[in-house]
This record gives C-alpha cells, sequence and structure tokens, in this order.
C-alpha cells in the first residue's frame, strides 16, 4: 500500500496562503510535486479534479474518541470516529488524553492502547486535573519524551476534572517554561454548580435546564480570567470551544492589545442555537447537551463574523458523542446527561456551506481555519496542513457544485442520532487521501485499523517565538530594583 | 451641648439634587430649617456664610480605624481618625469591621468597643472570611439586629483574608436574601502572591516591587469576576477602591449593560500616581504601598473622568495609617510593609480641588460623590447626606476662595508621614458642624470622645427596589420546565 | 382660578432625590409646602392620594405640535397635544421651532402664535437649518432675549433640514459662546439618501423600505461624529431620539471618558420593535414609520438597561403626529410617508411600566428620567420638574394598583391612530394638576386654551458648570507656543 | 543583464507561510527553485547566506514621490525615492496618482512620466478628488485598461483634496462595482480647519500647532464613519495611515463584527511620538510634521500590539519628503509646513527591530506585513510578496546579527534630514535584489533609470472574495418587498 502513486489532475490546490490550478503527484504517502501538468508513468492512479477544490485534510483539534465521562463512555472509538473523519474530509485529529487519578503517563498509556484501532493519524493533547510534584514532572516527560506540546485545564466540572486559579497560575509557568501550550475550557465551575443547583430548585430538570444553569456569562468570566492570568504569566493561551459573543469579545480584546490568545470555535457553536434543548421531545433535546452549551440565536452568527476576520483562528468539533440509550441517563436530571455532540464528520461540509458558500470566508481562509492554523498552532506544519512538496499527503477533493446531506441513517459514526439530521448544503468532499492512500471515494470508505500513526508535536511553536526577549526586554523596563538607604524621616 | 442652637446665613446651600442662596437653621443636632431669611431669636450661634458653600459633611465609605493587619496596627483609632476626618470636613465615616477568627460576633464586639472614644458619628461593614452555617446565621444576626447592610469579601490577601469564589457565591446570595450589600476588594490574590514570588526571586523586594507584583491585569481580573458573579446571582456589587483603568471598564460595561454595580474610587486612586513607589528613599516610597497600588500616570485621569459622569458614583478613602516605624517593617521585603494610605482628613479637599476647582465637575456632584450618594447605598439617606428639615445636621462650610496646604506636620491623623505632603490646592473647609455642634472652626478642633454615635443602616436600599420583580420576570421568561414524554427515538 | 387651594394628602411624594410619605399643600400654582400631616383651612380641595405616588409631572423634552414637515401638518397643535399630555400624566413639553426659510426669528413669531391655544406650560428649542450671519445674530438673540437655550442640527434629511459638518461645527461653537445646548438628531443624511434610493430600485416601496434604507449604523456613525465633533469643541451635546445600540454605545463610551453628552431614548425606541413595518396591512405598517427607524427586537431592551443605569439620561417621546389619510401620503413611496408617532399622551405609562413595574428601576429615577433631568438639563429646576417648596405646581398622582390600556378609541390625540393599540400595563395616572390646577381626574380633562404659559429657559444650565475652567486647564497644558529660533539646520 | 542567474545559498527563507532553510535559485529575474542543496552550472553568482533571512523584499504601499503638495514637490523622485527604498529593502511601492485638476487621465500620464526614470518596480493607486460622470467614466477605464485596482479619497485637506460624504459614497460604489478597493485618508476635514484656526488665533504658530489642530479624535471619527459608509455600501475599506488608538480602535471593532477592513499603520506611527514638534528648534521641530500627526506616545505602542496580532495588517511609510528649505515655507505657521516625511528606506529596518528583534513578532509575521499582505491586498500575490517558484525576484537578505544606523549624511533620499536620524538597532539588509539583479550590496547600489517596471494590478482582488453572494444573502434576508393591500384603516 505504501507505494501508491496518485496524480491528482487539474484541481485548484488551495493552501492558506495561495490558491492555483495544477496537478498534485503523491508517493509514498508525501507530496512530490505540486505544478501544472505534471507528467507521470504507468501505474499511477489518476484523479481527474478538474473544476473542484483540492485541499489539505481537514485537522480538528478537539475531538474526544472512547473518553470515560459522566458514568459511560463516548461511542466512537479511534475505528468509528476516525472513518468518520474521512468520510467528512477530515484526516487528521488532536484528541485530549485524560489522566489516570490524574496520573498522565498512566493517562497516555491508556490512550495509546485505545489508539491502536487508528486509521488515520492523530496527535494528544493532556488534561491536567491535579497538581503536584509528579505532575509537573510528568509534563516534562510528555513534552519532552512523548510528542505532547499542550496541556488543558478545566475551569469546569467541579469535583472532577475541575482546576482552582492556584493550579492553574502553576500550569500556565509549566507550560511557559517548556514551550507547551496551556489551553482552558473557559466556564466558572463553581457558578455553573450553583446554577445547576438553582435549576433542580426550580423544578427544571430537563435539557433546557442545562443551557439556563450556566449562561454566557459564566463562560466570558472564565475566558477573561483565563486570558488576564495568561498575560500575567505571559504565555499564549489557546481557548478551546469559544461558544459566546462574552467569550469572543474578551479574546478579541486581548488580541487587540498584543496578547498571544488563540480562540477555537467549533461547528456546533457557529452554526446551532439553543432552541433545540426546549424541545418537547426529551431525545431530541438531550442531543444538544454540551459544555459550555450552545447558545440563543444571534452568539452562533457573531461567532461566524469574529471567525471570518481572523479575531477567531481555527475550528474544532468537541465531537463527543453518546447515543440515545446514553443520552437518557440524565432523563430525570440534566446534569447527568452525558455532555457532547458530533461534529467529526461534519464540520468541513458545514464550514464550507457557512462560511465560504455564504461569501463570508475566502476559500484560502477556509483552508487556514480547518487545516493550516492547526497546524502551526500544533507545529507540525507543514508536514500537515499543507500540500506543499514534502507535505503528507492528507488531501481532499472538494465538488463546490455538489450537496451534503447529514443524516444519522447515513453517518458513520456509531451514534444513533446526529445535531445536525437533515441538514442539507453545498460543497461536497468526494475523495479523501490519508497518508497517500484514497481511503474515502465514491460515498465508499476504505480503512485498515492500525494503519494511523501517532504524530508528535514539539514544543516551542510560534506563539513562543520571541516570547523570551518580550520578557528580557519587559524585566529591562522595570526600572527595579531601586538602591535605596533606608532613611529614618 | 445638645440644645445648641446655630444659624447658618447667607451661603450657598448645596444638596446633591440643588444649590440655593439660603440660611440653615440647627436645633438639638437636627436641620429645622433651610430657606433664605431665617430670623432667629437669641441664644443662637451665628455663622456667616456668605460666599461660601453650606454642604452636607463629607461620609467616607472605606475607612480602617484601629484595625490590626499584617502584624501591626493602623495607628488612627476612633480618636484621631475621626478628629482628623472633621477637621477635614467629613462627619461621618464606615468602618470595617473584621471577624475575629472568622466568627462576626466577636469582630463586632470588638469593633463597638474600640468605637467608644468615637468624636463622630459612624457604622460598619462586615468582612466576611471564612464561609460555615455560623457565619451564615450572623450574618443574618448583623443585618437584623446590628444594624449592619454591607459584607465584604476579600479577593487577595491569599493565606489571611481571601475567599474562594465558592464562598463568594454562597455570601453573595446570603446577601441578596438579607438585602445586604456586597462588597469586594477584587484582586485575584494567587495571581498576586504569585507576583511577590517573581519579584523576591528578581531581587526586587522594595516598594516598587509592590506595584510591579500585582499589576492592573489582576485588578480587572478581580473585578470581572465579582461583577459576573453578582450578574449570575442578580444582586447588586459594591465595588471599593477602583484603581484602575481596567476595573473601571469593568464596571462601565455592567452599568451599561443594566447592572446595579457601584464603583468606589479612594482619593490615592484619582490624585496620586505609581512613580513615588520608586522614590529612592524608602520612608518615602513606602508609605504610597496600599493595595490596589496606585497606578501609572493615566489610571489616575481617567478615574476622575468616569466619576465625572457618573460611571464610578462615590469617592472613598480606604484610610489605612500606618507610621514611618510600621511602614519600616517592610524594609527588607516589600511584602512586609503594612498596606494603607492617609485620606479622610484630605479627601474632601482633594476632590474638591481636582473635581470642582478643576471645572470637571459641578458643586451639586461633588456633594454626591463625597456624600449623599454614600448615605443613599447604605440606606441612611436623608437623614445623612443631606440638608433637608430633619436630616442630622452634619454640615461643612467651604470657602471656595481660600487655600488648604497638606503637611504631615500640621495633619490630625496619628502618623508622622502624609502621601499627600506639601500638596495645595483651593477651597478649603472653614467650619465643620457635628452632630448640631461646631467642631472644627478657625482651624481649631473641639471634640468629646464618645460623643460619636453608632448609625444603623436598614437593608433592602435603593439598590434592591424592584429586584424582586424582576428576579419573577426572569423566571417567567425561562419557558421552563418544560413538559416531556421520554421517548426512545 | 389661580386662588385654587388644593391639599394633597397622605401620598408618596417622589422626588428625584427622594420619596417619603408626605402632604402636599398647593395655592396659587405653587407648591407650598411638602410634609407629613399639613393642616389646612376651608375652601380646600383634598384630594387623598393614600398608597398612590404623588410626583412632578412629566416634561417632555421631544415634540413636533402642529409642525409642517413633508408636505402637511401634525395633526396635534398645542391644545390637541397637550391636552393629551395632561391625560397622560405630562404637564410641560419643549417643542421644536422650525425657521421659517431658515430665519429664526421668524420662525418662533409663528410658534409662539401657535401656542397661543396652549393648555399647559411649554418651552422652545430651536432647530438650525441653515448657517450665516443673521442665523448666528438670531442665535443671541434667542438665548438672550427669548428665553431659548437650546439649538438642534439634522444630520440627516438631505435637502431640507440637514446641515453639513461645517455648519455643525460654527454651531457647536455659537452654542458653547452662549451657554446653549446643542442637540442633534444623529443619522447620516447622504447615507440615508442612497439607501432610499437603493430600496426603491429594489422595489422595496413599502414601510418596511423605510427601515431598510436607514440601517442603525448610520444613526451610528452621526452619532460617534457629532459626539467627537462636540469633544474637539468641548461643548455639552444632546442627542435626541436615541434608537439604536449602535447610538447608545457612542454615548457609553463618550461618558467614560468623561465627556458630556447626553442621551435621550423616546418611548417608542424603548417599548416597539421594527416587525409592525412589516405588517401586510399598509396603513398598521406605516404608523410606526418614524426616523430614525424604531429597530429590530433587542434593540429596545438594551436601551432600556443604560437607561436604567444612567447611560442615557432622559425619555421623550418625540410626539409627531399622522393620522392614517396623511400616512397614505407614501403608499406608493415610503419616502413620502410623513414621519413620525405619537407618544406624549402614552410615555408616563408605558415608562412606568415597563422600568419601574418591571423592577428594572427605582420611582425615583423614575422621576429622574421622565421630569427631574429634562429640567436640569433646559435649567428650569427646581421650579419644575420637582415637588418642592416653591416649585410650580405640576402634579401627577399615579396609582400603582390600577392599570391602563391605550387605544386610538379613547386617546386624546387628533390622530385616528395610536402605535400602542391595545397595549395595556400596571400605573394609572389618575389625577394631574398643572399650574395648580386638577385638569384631569376621574379620567375627565377640564382644560382652557391659552391658559399655558412659554417658560423661559436661562442658558449656562448645569451642563456648563465649570466649563471654562476646564478650556483654561486644556490651554494651560498645551505647553505653547514654543519660542523658537529658526535654525537653519 | 536579464540573464543573471543568481544562487542564494544556505540562508533561511521566509515567506509570510513558512520558514525553512533552503537555497534560492534566480534566472532571468525569476525565482525558478526554493529547496535545500540546489546544484548549479557556472555562471552563477553566488550568495552565501548562512545565517541569515532570506525574504521577499519590502513592499511600500503608500508613497509620495515628486508628488506637488502644498505649495512644493517632494523631493525625492522615482529615481531617489526607489534607490532610497532598495538600499533599505524595499523593492517595490505603490504611489498615489493625484489627477490633474481632477482629471484622472491626465493625472495617470504625469505620473507615467514622473515614472520613467524608475529603478525597480511599482504600482499606482488614483486619489478622487472630485465627482462627476468623467471621473466615474475614467475609474473604470483605470481599472479595466490601466492595471489600478485602488482609489484613495481625502476626508481631508479642506479646500483641496478632501471630499463630502456624498462623493464618498459615490466612490465607494463605484469601487465596489469595478472590484477596487477603496482607500481613506480619515481625519474630519472640517474640524482639521476650525482646529488650525483655534491655534493661530492662540498664537500657536509653529510646528506643535499642527498636532494641537488635529487631535486624535478627529482621525478616530473619520475612520469611524469611513468604516461604516463602507459597511453600508458592503465593500471593502482601506484606512491608510492609522496613526492613533482612536483609528485602531475602529478598525478592532469593524473586524469583530466581520467587516473587511484593513488597516495601515506606517512606520512613523509605530515608532515615533509628537514630542519632538515642541522641539525648540524649528528645523528639527517642522520634519516631524505630517498628516495625521504623530501621536503622543502610546499610540505608537498600541499600533504596535495590534499589528502583532493581526488587527492592524501591514505596514506603509507615507514616504513624502521635503528638505529643511521646503519645511522652512510654514516657519511662520505651521499650516504652511509641507506635511511628510520619510520612511521608504528605514521601513524595513525599523520594523525588524520594533517588532521581530523585540521579541513581539514573528519572522514569517514580518514577512507578512512589510511585503506579502501588501501583494494579497493588491491582488499581485504571488507574483510579489513571495518567494516561490515563479515569484519576481524581488528578494532581501537580512543578517540579524549585524546592526543599522539611520542618518541623512549616509542616507539615499535626496533629504538633508531624516526624522530617525540616530536611530540605531539590530538586523541589517545586507543585499537587496530586484527584478533578480544585485542591486545593493556591501553597502553599495547598483540601479540603472529606468529599469523599473509598472505592475498592473487586477481588480476584484481577494478582499472581493464572494461579496456578491453575501450581497444575495442579504437581500434575500430582507423579506421585502412585502405584498399589500392599501387599507383605510
Ligand atoms: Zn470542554
Ligand atoms: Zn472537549
Ligand atoms: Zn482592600
Ligand atoms: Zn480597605
Ligand atoms: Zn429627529
Ligand atoms: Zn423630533
Ligand atoms: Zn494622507
Ligand atoms: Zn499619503
Amino acid at each position: 500500500l505504501s507505494s501508491e502513486k496518485i496524480l491528482i489532475k487539474g484541481g485548484t490546490v488551495v493552501n492558506a496562503h495561495r490558491k492555483e490550478v495544477a496537478d498534485v503527484y503523491i508517493e509514498d504517502g508525501i507530496v512530490v510535486s505540486v505544478r501544472p501538468n505534471i507528467k507521470v508513468g504507468d501505474h499511477v492512479k489518476i484523479i481527474d479534479a478538474t473544476g473542484k477544490y483540492v485541499m489539505p485534510g481537514g485537522i480538528d483539534p478537539h475531538t474526544h474518541l472512547e473518553m470515560e465521562f459522566m458514568g459511560t463512555v463516548t461511542i466512537d472509538d479511534f475505528f468509528t470516529g476516525q472513518a468518520a473523519a474521512l468520510a467528512g474530509g477530515t484526516t487528521m485529529h488532536i484528541d485530549f488524553v485524560i489522566p489516570v487519578n490524574g496520573n498522565l503517563t498512566a493517562g497516555l498509556e491508556s490512550y495509546m492502547n485505545k489508539a491502536k484501532k487508528a486509521v488515520m493519524d492523530y496527535g494528544f493533547h493532556m488534561a491536567i486535573t491535579k497538581w503536584d510534584e509528579g505532575v509537573s514532572k510528568d509534563m516534562e516527560l510528555m513534552v519532552n519524551e512523548h510528542g505532547i506540546n499542550s496541556f488543558k485545564f478545566f475551569m469546569a466540572y467541579k469535583g472532577s476534572l475541575m482546576i482552582s486559579d492556584e493550579l492553574l497560575l502553576q500550569g500556565l509557568q509549566k507550560c511557559k517554561s517548556l514551550g507547551a501550550i496551556a489551553m482552558v475550557h473557559a466556564e466558572n465551575g463553581d457558578a455553573v454548580a450553583e446554577g445547576q443547583k438553582r435549576m433542580i430548585d426550580l423544578g427544571i430538570t430537563g435539557p433546557e435546564g442545562h443551557a439556563l444553569s450556566r449562561p454566557p456569562v459564566l463562560e466570558g468570566e472564565a475566558t477573561a480570567r483565563a486570558i488576564r492570568l495568561a498575560n500575567f504569566v505571559n504565555t499564549p493561551l489557546y481557548v478551546v470551544h469559544v461558544m459566546s459573543i462574552d467569550a469572543m469579545e474578551e479574546i478579541a480584546k486581548a488580541r487587540k492589545e498584543g496578547q498571544r490568545v488563540i480562540g477555537e470555535p467549533v461547528a456546533s457553536g457557529l452554526i446551532l442555537d439553543d432552541s433545540w434543548l426546549w424541545h418537547p421531545d426529551y431525545t431530541t433535546a438531550a442531543k444538544y447537551v454540551m459544555s459550555p452549551p450552545i447558545r440563543t440565536s444571534g452568539h452562533d452568527k457573531a461567532l461566524r463574523a469574529a471567525l471570518s476576520t481572523g479575531v477567531l483562528q481555527l475550528v474544532g468539533t468537541d465531537h463527543c458523542t453518546f447515543n440515545s440509550t446514553q443520552k437518557a441517563l440524565g432523563s430525570e436530571d440534566f446534569r447527568k446527561i452525558p455532555n457532547g455532540v458530533n461534529g467529526i464528520e461534519e464540520r468541513m461540509h458545514l464550514i464550507w456551506d457557512k462560511m465560504v458558500e455564504s461569501g463570508q470566508m475566502t476559500v484560502t481562509d477556509y483552508v487556514r481555519v480547518t487545516s493550516t492554523e492547526c497546524a502551526k498552532v500544533f507545529n507540525i506544519y507543514p508536514r500537515k496542513g499543507a500540500i506543499l512538496e514534502g507535505s503528507d499527503a492528507d488531501i481532499i477533493i472538494l465538488n463546490p457544485n455538489a450537496s451534503f446531506k447529514i443524516a444519522s441513517a447515513s453517518h458513520h459514526s456509531r451514534s444513533d442520532t446526529n445535531v445536525y439530521e437533515g441538514t442539507t448544503g453545498k460543497g461536497k468532499v468526494e475523495a479523501t487521501i490519508s497518508q497517500g492512500r484514497v481511503v474515502y471515494e465514491d460515498g465508499k470508505l476504505k480503512v485498515t485499523p492500525g494503519s494511523g500513526r501517532y504524530i508528535r508535536m514539539p514544543p516551542f511553536g510560534y506563539l513562543f517565538d520571541g516570547m523570551e526577549k518580550a520578557d528580557a526586554a519587559y524585566f529591562a523596563s522595570l526600572n527595579a530594583p531601586i538602591q535605596r538607604t533606608k532613611s529614618a524621616a
């Protein structure tokens, strides 16, 4: 298989920095050449991409495959989740390793095992859920030995994943020293707990209680807090799943002042609104439960606007899927509804339709927000996120004149529901190439368990560029310490 | 003494709502009449106020007399501090009771004792420094039995006064139920602790390290957090000592969105800048150490602008005075410098000069920010904060054409230093009347220990007006709970 | 009639600065006494106000009675408009004199004539629609001889009322020198004209085209422009009919920076949304046409929030009424629909219900925004806007437990429609006293044409306080001119 | 010469999208290959770039060579200005054609003549200074025949270049239809004229009067106005020389809301502050006079922050140089000081030092803001703005360890002064390659008059992508026109 040779002919090759009509020649999983009119010999698979876009495969920076959570396990594992991804034009994702009882090494081992059935490339972020010397040492190990360059801190999920400001500060400083990116789930977990109690006290036990218990102001609060603590430490910050205007405006403000903050909206937050949570059918309503919640109409539009101009930088999914039976765990109490929605298969189509087909975003920016910026932030560009000579041959072919339709009956996730059920739009991924192999074509998937590779992500990516110089300049500017005589005056 | 009768003739009587040329007649400590050309009989002291302003005595919402803090005790007690106040035109203050080992009742008892030497009227806020059932019960007692209607939460001073978000949320909810105002000292205490450590590690042990260790971003963070948690609970919030643009802008934003947030700048923050902390003389530098720190030039001007248009509402001092010997405790380590500056005597003059004499504020607004708004917020208006028939006769006479000069040699505080040393300006309080008695005149104080009265402040002041209706409207708007059949779909 | 004596007993007397249970005694049109338990002799009309609010009559800062506009004349004149006002609890209004061919004196004469049938007190603003030496001189005359202290500039209505930036700057400077308040109708008139053309070109000729042709961005633009030019000149600015978030945010920003800007939302903007303009019945849709347009839902709520915290200061109506026949002038072309809605009768009820009954505003603030602030801004306080000894006896009695219902069948305007048709709410003005006479009681009006008085408004109101000192400080700060030698280097 | 072959060996090749250690091979003025270890034959000039950065030559989007202005002519023409540019690492610029008596064609002809002595590539923007059918037609001609895709509108320079809102709206609409970018010089010209008069009246006739007469609020105003009018028309806007926080914040706000606005700070605004204008030596002070003025300290820092995060997008110079004799024209009246500063030679060094060497910006972003983004905005990428196969060989080699020093004695401009006199910093352009020829090396320039080429810039660049779809979506969303029966109700 590794000797497969492919020529993609006549398409518009789109990189974040450029689009051009060109052929792409692939050998041994690597892009060998990108230029017009490439001549090839025999034994080369030819794909005609005339009138279509040839783009880097999507990279989803935010997924949870086979994650133990809220008493159950997400239904998509590294096989089904990745298969769905490939069918939807995503060729790499970065999943979150959850430590085992706070232990990072054990967590990584567990996830390495889960990923043995992988059918496409993947990387890992690592969650930090407690703090001690061991964790601190393990963070070094993760970065220096295990190819992890990002750590996530949960400011919500009180009693389980949530960490305090004190720990967050320790974490930010450790991240800075390691050249690793600090990520936050930004909601005020103490207030969320109060909000949940309030709703239950009011007799609001259904899915709508989920949204009401954790309003946007709590996301705005935590986002502001994380940003300012990162400013104080002077280290880059990555805010996952930006769901509200409140959070987005904090990011915009920080960036205006020169702070290095990355904002990741997710497909559900960009596309959906919370009216579904009021649906009279429990199963329907429950499938939209995620945290932070999908917001009222208006937040989605504002997030799309911010994405279109680079105020937010890249799009994830927080793919974290549970089926109806699992969602039914919370039928008497929304606090027990497993949090999460699907998206890994749908993201590329939805963003194309809502952002490009709508005229709000250029094709090159589409590549940037779905693939390139993720590769850059996590320091694997241009191996990933580009169609350049030497890049991994993770490529999609999108037909802008074809249409897509989303349905749980036909999707590749193991879940029996889909939060985008029935959604249609323009632009269809007609072929996906992963590691130089055509894995999706003519609506058919051809994947091999175990073929997916773990992609190591080195520390000190571009967000750290010049940081030590800026620190030095800052310290030089303090005009301190002052030499003093201790007077008695 | 209580039968003293006074007629203030021919001045411009200024209330926050109106200024008019009128006489003021006082009997038994109460304003009996305010109108032009009052005729009186014999045995009435006549004060000619022609060409001068006759205004409600200042009310300082924020002082710390005889407070045990950082291993020492503030040097002004209820006698010297209040004497200074009266000499400067302030006739009432509200001090902060610090619980004894977290116990509110013991704290109140202690402060009631300290206040036995009082020479003017005073009230109390109560600090909350831990949380349990006893504290919660005691809060009820304080409000319902002891005349306290405000509770302060410290978001800084880690390891001593600082409380967590969880406690703050409990406190906010308790305050709401009692009709008591929640107050916050807004700095992120965890980050401050890190910042202090960082400065010490850098060898910056002097007073300038104080400012550098707790930059404005940490005040902005905590202010944003407190505001949003108060929004979440829907209860009024009072932010003490707003020292930075960062904090002020959070208040402005919340108010624009209709939230009931009160912002209290203090004299030092409105007038001074942090350059003093870099002074080569330790004693000079150390006297400017307070928290949040006095900021770089520019913050002061922005705070004055916000005060002038009602974005900030009233002016305090955080009078918390230590003399040079006490300040010397931190000569090797800024973390040990007792935090605090003077102001109770200087506030009325400084605000007049900087705000009214500069043309930035009207005389009526001067009365509002120095006296009336405080009386309204803490629900003792119009007994205090006004010169109306029936009001307490706490009155000052200010000559706009005279000048003031501030010097530690002549001030009434027990401290040997003054952060406004040498400051001069226009507008001089020439007489102070407290409880209907002339206590300051011709530069001379005539005060009687024990004559000061404890002023009970009832709960549910104007900031709570309509809150239950707004809550009801909010709950009605939720369209929840939804009646559901639990489907299997 | 002038000798009528009235005692209002037992009500809650509300001033902007205070509410208290007290009696109010009135003689000869003046408030003689406000205190509990007033004893009176015979021949005094007693009104029992127990359980009700006794408040200053409303002052509407923004009306257009008998105005020639868009080829017709507003249907309410100084008789019917004022009668409606009194029936709704408004006892004074300030109307806009429109110059005759740009001539101010002729305009004033015309309006003085129109006002001969007045049944309540009134004042005048003056519009400035062209600029030359004569206009400049006439402005002086208006201020110094005729009791006018405010001038309005239209930034829209291209080709008729609109003025250029150049004229606006001249006007602002003239206003500053005279101590008169500059007012603006803030929309970009050039862009509105383009927008109208665009809609007609699209075949959108109905009332919905009105809103679409002049979106909020154009109101925000002009508001920003006027504010910044007033900042540049350093003179107070009054923005009439703030209809959008865009405009409100500009005002909020300027005030935060210390600028003296007054924002006047109007009843329609606070209560309604633009969905009516899409109504399939032309007559229904057309009655909502005013400029700036009533906005989409969300703007109303944001304006109410800003009003509740003083970011906006007082409420007008822009009462400018046309009946169905007149509105029909634009049935083929929205540009010909006479612009204007009713409100002079409804304002006091609507604001009570939406702001006070909803819990969003205190009763004292209600008095402030409906009456007191207007009297202060236009320098007729405390004769107007207060119930104080010596104030004009313009008073309403509002029963918070009674209800109101609005209907064109029963309103007092001459119009056959009402934009609030069918609206009900809590809080009912049960009696109106004007000039010390009960003019509305038991649902009955008793008014006398010609009894209304012209109220002169002196210049240099509170918004000008200290301005010359601020100017002097500014000039002193310039550190200019620099003395220079002209070198050749 | 055109057959020159060059191999740049071993440097770090930096494009905006990527940096990599590679060789660059150039033939016939075109980049032939970019990859490590390129083997070449004889007759190839080898440049060793080991340890140095190989980057696209700078493109200066904003210059005024040989422009007639304020009664004189800028002293640098297309020879000296371009020579200076090349010596400083800039290999292309876009100059502004000023129409002749409003006539575009005549203006272009004049500039084509001036450019005959060009020594490097250049393009043109076109100013629009009046409006009629002829201008409108000529704009079509410029775009469709003459390779111009941007038009500039002056909102200042009253009486000469300034246009009204009405014209600006016409211009924006025309630009939209042509796919041309509208550019604005954003200051309120009417207010500037008043401000100038005010300063003269105050006796402030020196250079400091220039800054005082046109404060930031007037730049903020015009920027807000232009942005909102462009929003209204829905066409891209390019704001030249963003000099103040006020203007930058308007751009930030618009971008956050999804509007396509480009902000161009210039070297002087990013680096300098206005204290120079108070210099006692006239010649020194006068050389800093430009419009909008260089601002007080603080604006520069805020602009750099905004540039670092993409809130502002690219850096120009507004190189518009006059020598001391010319500047002396205004020695009695700052209004006559020819407006303009140098920068075309200094920009690349200054931005490197202030942004990259300081640690605030990555090297790739440096390329983006100095070259690539300009090429993209003006639709000549990747011919310009990149080192890709097929790109024009406009390349610089920068040694990050060498230093630069700026002095009028050694600069290449014809001017006898330099606003950066004496400035030193790290990072030195050691070689410049233009059109594949080494034109600057070892501190020596080798340029050939007439060798510069006019670069045509096609319309409908990326800022127009999807605009017609967005417009269609907007119109579809209007739900208009409504079909109505004209009722009589
Ligand atoms: Zn999360
Ligand atoms: Zn997640
Ligand atoms: Zn404090
Ligand atoms: Zn304190
Ligand atoms: Zn108007
Ligand atoms: Zn009007
Ligand atoms: Zn310019
Ligand atoms: Zn220019």
